[in-house]
């Protein structure tokens, strides 16, 4: 709390400061709890609740800044506002339970609109075994929803921060069809198809997540939600390591493949995890790889730290990682969770 | 989740069925869950997490709907957006313990203005014995700051729905010092003084509210956030019970009385505590007035449920309520937890 705003990093507006930059300072200055077993800057919190461990995240979906009217049904906003949060709680390995739902909405909003919106919510968590336990509803001049879910932990929640040297790195699914669903979005064309739904409806990697955690496979995973380099690089700087991704391995729709790969390398709202894991458990991840739900790809691994990230590219050469911030199509969103 | 949008109750846009109709038909479709003791419709959500207990409650200061620029520096926003929350709290009885914080906020705002909005939730919430656990960011145009607050639960949480017929109505501190504040501002005057305090400041009863549960003192409870008559209908309706205040009990400043015993009754945002309490339990609510760290008032009774709620009016007549829906300066916000 001590006050620092004269320091040059904080002079200016936020898009000058940008988010992270923002939230750096922000998280600097935060203070700890015996029962905050992992504060901001991961995925989750994760709270200690008598003899339970809790995992409790937050997300908005601002309209302007994450979507364009039209984009969404208000039922599919409503899923998307959910899943993005259960992503968080995939990525740590646990499983929603409960969630709350704040919503800012212009007066002029259908009442049925809104009520398919709330629905949405509540389907989304249902189908990932969670219920709506509260919200709040304010008039606003731009739609605002925002969902904290809590879910319950398991024994070892997966951190950024515990991938090694060495260590392999694998992602789920696909990459970059969301962000190709928001360039045609963007283009005025119909985004039909996989990259529409991928833009529309995240798929939380919750069996996925649970597996890794409870068999304590992966060393360390984050939902890709800033584009995998980004994301990756979140990894890298809290576990304290590099680490060289072949671009060529990236799993990518040939939608994506034709659009280019740059999408899967930096396209943002994938929603997939990525996860290291240690060489040696290599041979346990290929033997669950039926149950977890979804593919997983070996896409690289783990370096010295002071290697940085590299990416090697289609033509074969080991470049640094090119690293833009992530924006929704030019505005932007951080966690600092 | 039936489909109902054809119902008459949500034709039109949410201005027309308001937030509370809205809030209703989006509450009756909720499912529950066996861990979830109290969902949406209480000042808080009560969720068993192995051995514990959790409150969890949801607010949103919105610019344009809860307050307009240059009303609240940055730091007495973040503040304030913690400490309703933390009234929800006092309200169960329990103890805050952490918060997360989801800020939409422009791009030209001044990063050190939203870093001090941050230091504004981070110091209320030590104030209170919470930490700040995650958060989120994203740009808007207009600013909005919510904050989910999680506590830890008295043994028996205070609801609303445990007022008897023949209990006593007692309410904390003082009535209509914000209204007047928020009337003073809006006429552009500087609202200096108990009435701008009172706006910008609240004052979450979190003593009181611990006492009067621990000691098992209230039958119920609730936050006044929507104005005193709107709460108590609140509590009527939940437990099924009538009610009859006395008007000129009800505990204000001086300058409230001078401007209009109407603010004391109606004028919401005061975030005081208005409990029932059974006629036997007088004397034991008597000897820990000390303790409670603000004053309390005998304020009325609870009747049968087919009394409705009546106000005995300052010219000494008895009249059904007068009851308006709580807005903030014109629009709006309702909470469903």
């Amino acid at each position: 709390m001590a006050g620092g705003d004269t320091r040059g990093a904080l002079a200016g507006r936020l898009s000058d400061v940008g988010e992270l930059g923002f939230l750096d300072s922000v998280i600097s200055e935060l203070g700890g709890h015996p029962d905050l077993l992992v504060g901001p800057g991961d995925d989750c919190a994760v709270i200690r609740a008598g003899d339970a461990t809790w995992l409790v995240t937050t997300d908005a979906q601002v309209e302007g800044t994450h979507f364009l009217p039209g984009w969404l049904k208000p039922r599919q906003l409503g899923r998307k506002a959910f899943l993005v949060g259960a992503s968080d709680i995939a990525a740590m390995g646990g499983a929603p339970r409960f969630c709350f739902v704040t919503l800012a909405a212009p007066s002029q909003m259908l009442a049925r609109d809104a009520v398919e919106l709330q629905r949405g919510v509540a389907q989304a968590a249902a189908e990932c075994g969670a219920v709506v336990a509260g919200g709040n509803v304010s008039r606003s001049t731009e739609l605002n929803i925002s969902v904290t879910v809590v879910g319950s932990a398991p024994d070892h929640p997966m951190l950024r921060s515990g991938a090694k040297e060495g260590d392999l790195l694998y992602v789920t699914g696909s990459l970059g069809d969301a962000a190709l669903g928001t360039r045609l979005l963007l283009k005025g064309e119909p985004a039909g198809g996989v990259p529409g739904r991928r833009f529309r409806e995240p798929e939380p990697r919750l069996k996925a997540g649970s597996l890794l955690a409870n068999r304590e496979i992966a060393s360390a995973a984050i939902d890709v939600s800033d584009g995998l380099l980004n994301d990756l690089c979140h990894v890298c700087a809290a576990s304290n390591v590099g680490a060289r991704v072949e671009s060529e391995r990236l799993p990518a729709s040939a939608a994506v493949r034709r659009a280019g790969r740059d999408l899967a390398l930096s396209g943002g709202e994938d929603y997939e995890l990525l996860f290291s894991v240690p060489a040696r458990s290599k041979g346990r991840l290929q033997s669950l790889v039926g149950g977890l739900g979804c593919k997983v790809t070996l896409i690289g691994e783990c370096l010295p730290a002071e290697r940085g990230v590299l990416v090697v590219c289609e033509d074969g050469v080991e470049r640094p990682a090119d690293l833009k911030p992530f924006r929704h199509f030019g505005s932007g969103s951080r966690r600092h969770k």
